[in-house]
């Protein structure tokens, strides 16, 4: 069995605890043709992957998922799925940051990531299209422009998130994932979160 | 006397209590002649300025003021000379915070303002180009995508002025000033920050 998910720049896929990763530009190549499940927020990926392997099946829209949010994208239904409780944040292009309890999702929220933030302050002025500094402590107060905007724009998503976290255990995904967990006691990184939410949405259905 | 704040896009005036602005594109026709005081960011308006009154007197490095940051806008240093105490936060295209203690400045940071920060979004993702919901309850979690960034955006701005408070008075300046004010117990909302500061360098060099 082989697992996809399909983002706006790439196939995502996960095969036996193995993970690899596809331009949507390209043809991906699977290794064998097996079981193969996908869910996906890019529709013209999808299609094109249903030309190459025509018995995919697409369970994008079968997670039995507890929520009054309208609009939650597939991605996070699914990283959600894989946790009863917890804070699960994705933090890519843009960072979403959802609460999980007893497997009811309480509602989220999303930052810019943290390369948009970066692009942010050289809107904001032209003094301030800076690379950050990563290494910035985020209890000292800074004392130059770059940690300025690095504790500023660092300091507000993890101020954020602490916010919203209440005791619960953080799980971190994403390219900027395991970064950001660095400034947490109780967080976890996980890049296998949505395709634990979909072997559990897979085993439901098989019931 | 008559003191101006040159900033990136408009000549800023005070005189007597009253406030005006001119774009730097437009020619200052100031209502008659006395003694003019000047704070600038803005090297070219300033130059235009001069051409236009050249007996007036350029105050950017008179300020007697006591900080360890490298590169300090002269706008900052001035808004903060009006303090001996409190956080001093100007809500403009970026938002610029900084902590005076006893007349010292331990430091600042600067966030991207909600104009960029709304723009950053939209970098992030196609579908999260959307304007804030500005009526955004900072307590509860948002249940769809409009209340979801603005939630972030505006929660992580909150956020990190609230990191740096620790029961010191707020003060805004700034175009979203009188609207992120709100959200804070111990805030006054004040345009004349930079004009105060600018008085109080004035009255030490006339000693």
């Amino acid at each position: 069995m082989i697992l996809c998910d399909i983002g706006n720049s790439f196939f995502h896929f996960y095969e036996k605890g193995h993970m690899w990763k596809v331009s949507v530009k390209d043809r991906p190549d699977l290794p064998f043709y097996d079981d193969l499940f996908v869910v996906s927020v890019n529709e013209k990926a999808l299609e094109k992957l249903k030309k190459l392997y025509p018995s995919l099946q697409d369970i994008s829209d079968s997670a039995d998922f507890n929520s009054s949010y309208v609009g939650l994208g597939v991605d996070r239904v699914f990283a959600c799925m894989a946790m009863e409780d917890g804070v699960i944040v994705d933090a890519g292009s843009a960072i979403t940051v959802d609460v999980m309890a007893s497997g009811l999702h309480l509602g989220g929220f999303i930052l810019p990531g943290i390369a948009s933030m970066q692009k942010a302050y050289a809107l904001s002025a032209p003094v301030l299209d800076r690379k950050f500094n990563f290494a910035i402590d985020a209890e000292v107060l800074p004392q130059n422009t770059v940690d300025a905007i690095s504790f500023g724009a660092i300091g507000a998503i993890v101020a954020m998130i602490q916010k919203v976290t209440k005791g619960k255990k953080i799980y971190f995904t994403g390219g900027d994932g395991a970064y950001l967990s660095k400034f947490f006691d109780n967080s976890a990184v996980d890049e296998t979160l949505i395709f634990k939410g979909m072997q559990k949405v897979i085993a439901n259905l098989a019931r």
